[in-house]
């Protein structure tokens, strides 16, 4: 793989502004950036057994060569560990070891550390510092971006949560090198979510390039994308909620299959393809769309069948979040490029993401 | 008791702006108001078995009338209740009665119904709109203003938490008729404490009115203060410390004896004097002042003096969210109505608070 060196910066003007960094090796260096904000005596690590392994190491001589103590906090991997039993463990280990609302909580992993870390970070003392250090692509181009966190229930997915921005994104594009080829697949489908949402250009990059060549910019176009959503529309009442383009099916298929069968990626690939096919059934999107999503679907190995009752996956979405009263809000597109949010009733909702 | 019939409203301007209601008989026009901005069709009415026997009925009445869908979640009263375990009550009994976040949350009760009430509404599905409704004169003065919620570990009181903002707090004063002497005297704490820190004119009505002829000024001008520190300074970092006066020692002296023997405004009362009082031996408090604080804690029936070793009580209150590394920020006051924050270092907490 060759990578571009090419640090890029973008300022995340939420209600409160920071900083998202995009480097190669920003992990040997992650300790002289946290240290230019955070007043923190003590940093608590949270990361999973897997990640442990790789990066606790280099993460954790940087913050000690920049004075900070480091208390480290190992999850098992897997989204099994994403409960509030986690989350209560947790607590305890903070006030056993006398973190103050002025330490801070680096997340250092995927995006259920993330969730995790960041809804720890909202809760504890109502507000501790968060450094998020994303591991995986989908993290570093999704989910360690906008401020959501959750955990789940036993009745579904990130079911409870807050909005709460870090304080610091670190986004080193370098632990990319380490990662499964499956893992880089299951990112890309939200790369492709992206595209297909707000910008024909990424679009086409993802189809036409070789993903080692595009790394670098593909990660920034996305999370400028996702910066330029968040930043109008932090609490998702509006515009953000484009981003859940493909969800909608894609969590009702990872909590039909418990969480095992598909990555989240996989499902949100899935659910891409039934609600493009919808739309184009329906006339609300051009027709070619979905050929078109599909050979790039296929470039990047992620699925876009699924053999399973589709009355069964739309009753299991009409309890999703995004739900409103009788009705909800699906995002669909018009063509490449153009996604828009549509109220739909609850009974016609099959008609929409699985058609 | 007699009441001055005096509608107040007060437009808080915080990052989500909203309206405190101050007026009689708020209880049964309450559907009324929530209607104004609320698109919920089922709203949850969280609330402890006393509360819930007094004004229950009222509150369903007027907001079935207004044609929302009512549930209700009753706590047992007390202290006991603010645990995490009655929070995941809640979240199954939202998520079995399928809430959505359109739908919303009232808060019918004292501060410890509001802190539950508060965090549930703002972790349930990342945010679901809050209505405060305070039926104590602390609530009404204090807790329900503001944002902050809390919940209890173990270990200490209110460690976990988030700032979340109500969409509107109705101040019903006809509901104080149904407190007793000693509720309202532990509201009356809070008062004084406001008038301690910011405000020698309502200091000086706590002292020479009756409590009956001045309730609905009093409740008035103590929001207006706590408004002013929180717009400011909705997250804490600054001025809206000062609100903290008397609740370093009060808070631990509260968890010395389990949250049982004294009530938290008794605890803060109590904080109060010994900070004053030690402000005084240090000469940064102007001499008298302990004298006539100590004059109006009586007038409310409230203690002063404590038989409790000092340095347990300190070492106790080390471990406070207020505490920053080394430093402790602890507030004091130069005269009545000018408190200030002063960063000491934690082994001189007990000379600053037990002195």
């Amino acid at each position: 793989m060759t990578w571009v060196k090419n640090v890029k910066k973008i300022n995340f003007k939420t209600n409160a502004p920071y900083e998202i960094l995009i480097d190669m090796n920003l992990m040997r260096t992650s300790g002289d950036h946290i240290k230019k904000f955070s007043p923190a005596k003590q940093v608590l690590i949270i990361t999973d057994d897997i990640v442990n392994e790789l990066y606790s190491g280099d993460l954790t001589d940087s913050l000690i060569g920049n004075g900070f103590e480091v208390f480290l906090f190992v999850l098992s991997h897997g989204e099994s560990s994403k409960t509030l039993q986690s989350v209560e463990r947790i607590y305890s280990f903070l006030i056993k070891n006398k973190f103050t609302r002025s330490d801070l909580i680096v997340a250092l992993g995927g995006g259920i550390v993330g969730d995790i870390a960041g809804f720890v970070a909202a809760t504890y003392m109502r507000g501790i510092d968060l450094v998020q250090i994303p591991t995986t692509l989908l993290a570093q181009i999704d989910s360690a971006i906008g401020g959501k966190n959750g955990v789940n229930l036993a009745h579904g997915k990130n079911l409870i949560g807050t909005f709460y921005q870090p304080r610091l994104v670190l986004v080193d594009i370098g632990v990319l090198s380490t990662l499964s080829k499956q893992s880089l697949e299951d990112g890309m489908a939200e790369a492709i979510k992206y595209g297909l949402i707000k910008s024909k250009p990424l679009f086409n990059m993802i189809k036409n390039c070789k993903i080692e060549d595009i790394l670098t910019d593909l990660i920034f176009e996305c999370i400028s994308i996702k910066q330029e959503l968040v930043e109008q529309d932090e609490l998702e009442y509006g515009e953000r909620r484009l981003l859940n383009f493909g969800h909608t099916l894609g969590h009702a298929i990872e909590k039909f299959y418990s969480f095992s069968k598909y990555t989240h990626g996989q499902a949100v690939a899935i659910g891409m393809a039934y609600t493009v096919r919808s739309g184009e059934n329906l006339a609300v999107t051009n027709s070619g769309t979905y050929e078109e999503l599909i050979s790039v679907l296929q470039k990047y190995n992620l699925p876009y069948e699924i053999d399973c009752d589709m009355e069964k996956l739309a009753e299991i979405a009409k309890v999703d979040k995004k739900a409103t009263g009788e009705f909800f809000d699906i995002v669909l597109i018009k063509s490449i490029g153009e996604g828009f949010v549509k109220r739909v009733k609850k009974y016609d909702l099959k008609k929409y993401i699985g058609g």
